[in-house]
């Protein structure tokens, strides 16, 4: 009964010891050192090459590395397993700090001040209370509801949009069609935290921007599918959007020669808002393993009709 | 029964404005525009010219238009009346923010990463885990636990150091010169929120920057007079601090050709971590105001032999 773990992305071997801490009976094996298939009970994965997942005749259980799944579930050959998404307080702390970081980032205006600094300025730009400003976030999962929390307690009039109603306290919740307008309308900075799924691919995009305030902020911590780039490149070239902070892309690494690199009212980081820290991440890998051991019900399963 | 507003750093009519909407028969003066001295029975003052509240023979109260009082305190002709400081949501909100975002910008790289765009660079630099990252703060009042409560909501390791014990949820507490040595030395972010008064003048020194661990980043948001600037400018060329960020300075504004304008690791702000916004600050002065008229305790009175 091992354990396969396949990524290029994350630290094998310090996930190997972190199991090993929780689980020291578990056998970990790390592709492609895969020993006989047949012994792949588990898979703990991040964009496994496809097929390889399906090569496994014993396996009973997919983990993901991530929060977002719409990779293996992109695969036509992905097994129909119990699949189980990252959920761990670090990835959460993360996330709130990338997007907190961002969303003051431009309110209290850093960059121009940064700018400022550079040209030997001192002169206050001004900002408006944060009370006065609008952060919508798409997406009231349990990063979307974490990111929330922390801007309340800096006062900012935070509203959240999800699919089916959620009520966070301090926090306007919007749903459905009409919801989503209206949350737009009165969001100063935006958030994507929306899992990818058939309905929101592309849902950043002309006609979304168009309901956003003039001058309004972009931030994208999604995914990259969630984006149409041109539109938003061509929002903020009319000056319509202020700008942008994008932490994922169609495309990663993000090509050469792509125009957001040289775009100063776009930000890029290279996907690093919110990081797996197997420290921080083994225990949910661990719980889940011990939920299918005894036949628990397992943590964080996916619906893969809702698609997350 | 009028009051007197002086301030040249202060939006006078939007003052004027919002205390109408609050106490709408107060008369407000605006400085240099006084009328006649014996009419003022309150001041609402920053820096007002030496020797002007001495020189108002019926004041009774002076309100102070930031938390802190020391520039008053100095002036050897203040009369001794009561002197009231501001408190208020929106001081406090803006200096969470603005502490949040220094965090923030130091540990999850932004300023790398803004450079890293600049010449193109996809690389991902890692980020230690929130817990794993200590941030002590100098000064619990107010302000230094409004920004713990939002740094523990990112699960930062928050430690706290002040003059008297204090008990604040999820925050390590530390007082005395040996609390903050303790502190000190588990401080990757050092932010300075103390009051400027006899004993905490120079705080920030060589000796205390030597208690630092290496690479720790000094965020000072108090008052420049906490700084000794040359102690933090050899701590950092000597590469023991990682940096700084400081918003507040011996001489304001920072003279053209002072080197901290020039250093890439120190970040230069023009004072703007908390602005006095009107609208979120005339309450506080309302109250204070109607404490004086109805003989109630009033509220953030200043104790003089603490200074603040």
């Amino acid at each position: 009964m091992a354990l396969l773990f396949c990524s290029t992305s994350d630290n094998a071997s310090q996930w190997v010891e972190e199991l090993a801490r929780r689980l020291p009976d578990l056998e970990v094996r790390v592709w492609p050192e895969m020993g006989d298939p047949a012994d792949i009970r588990m898979a703990l994965v991040w964009k496994p090459p496809a097929g390889l997942l399906a090569g496994l005749p014993n396996l009973g259980l997919i983990l993901s590395l991530g929060a977002g799944v719409e990779s293996l579930l992109e695969d036509p050959t992905l097994p129909e397993l119990p699949l189980v998404r990252m959920v761990s307080d670090g990835l959460t702390a993360d996330m709130a700090g990338y997007v907190t970081l961002q969303v003051l980032r431009w309110h209290r205006q850093l960059d121009a001040y940064r700018d400022q600094q550079a040209a030997g300025q001192w002169r206050p730009l001004g900002h408006r209370p944060a009370p006065e400003v609008g952060v919508g976030i798409l997406g009231l999962g349990e990063l979307g509801q974490a990111c929330a929390r922390t801007l309340r307690s800096m006062d900012y009039r935070v509203m959240g949009w999800s699919r089916t109603p959620k009520s966070v306290e301090g926090v306007d919740g919007f749903s459905g069609a009409d919801g989503l307008t209206a949350m737009l309308g009165r969001s100063d900075l935006l958030v994507c935290l929306l899992p990818l799924t058939l309905e929101t691919r592309g849902i950043l995009n002309r006609r979304l921007f168009a309901a956003l305030p003039k001058g309004a902020v972009v931030i994208n911590a999604g995914r990259g599918g969630h984006l149409v780039e041109e539109d938003l490149a061509a929002a903020v070239e009319s000056g319509h959007l202020g700008g942008a902070s994008l932490d994922v892309f169609v495309e990663e690494p993000l090509p050469a020669g792509h125009p957001f690199w040289r775009n100063p009212r776009i930000h890029v980081t290279p996907h690093v808002a919110a990081v797996t820290h197997p420290s921080r991440c083994a225990d949910h890998v661990a719980a889940a393993i011990r939920a299918l051991r005894t036949g628990q019900p397992l943590p964080s399963l996916v619906d893969r009709s809702r698609g997350y």
